[in-house]
């Protein structure tokens, strides 16, 4: 006969634990740093600045500092292929801008960003907080931020 | 009173048993589809070729189809701002050559395929399968695949 414990059955199983725990995960605990380039920046320093800080993905705001318009090196890749003198030509020609932009704020789910990346097919995102007059950039959420997370849930981390 | 039923206790929380589903997720179960190019094409060539495919990671092969290398976006972007005509070099100046590259099996598990895209800090790797000749590049894990894996473990499907 199976022994009887006096254990409460919640109703739950293993995986459902996890999962909600996994539903949990905030943008905030996984961000990185932003990189930042003001929208008058040549497409050649923003290129070299993507190798100098080695990232995938670079923000641009105006004149007071509020988010324009983001570069990824796709976007760098081809303007550097087109016939142009990229020391001469200002990003904001070349940068996907507001308001086609996909972003997200600290507290959104760590899922619901990792969706926002997978269906619009692209690397990162900027975590913003509203401003009066705009989107402050305050980090970048990425898929490498998101490889990060599912290690650590294999880690036994965060939970 | 506590109500007594007759379910057995594992000595397994919830998390521990997700955990263990998670670590067994294969490489195989997530792969995407390879863009492979001859070492001998041009590096435009190559980078219409990534822009018409949408991948931000091609692998190069020889004249038996072996793998000699990887072209990321990051490579592909730094030829692009040197000064050389790139519709006559070769993308084997350029690539990363074997056996400087990162590769796994379609049997690998996903959470030691995606340590090692965030240790070498890379978008993608090949996954092959070992010949007499050489590697036969049979699929491609991304950070998209390990994105995805996480969308799905929080939407309970692979569990």
């Amino acid at each position: 006969a199976r022994p009887r414990v006096g254990y409460f059955f919640t109703g739950k199983t293993g995986s459902e634990l996890l999962t909600e725990k996994l539903k949990k995960f905030k943008v905030g605990d996984f961000q990185s740093i932003p990189i930042v380039v003001d929208e008058n920046v040549s497409v050649y320093d923003a290129i070299v600045n993507m190798f100098l800080e080695d990232v995938g993905t670079i923000f641009v705001t105006n004149e007071n500092a509020k988010l324009t318009g983001i570069l990824s090196r796709k976007d760098l890749l081809r303007a550097s292929i087109g016939n142009q003198d990229l020391t001469s030509v200002p990003v904001h020609i070349i940068m996907t801008r507001m308001p086609n932009i996909a972003y997200c704020s600290a507290e959104d789910l760590l899922l619901d960003t990792a969706q926002t990346l997978i269906e619009r097919q692209i690397d990162g995102v900027p975590v913003v907080e509203e401003k009066e007059d705009g989107l402050e950039v305050v980090g970048r959420l990425t898929k490498t931020n998101v490889a990060k997370a599912l290690v650590e849930l294999g880690r036994d981390e965060h939970l």
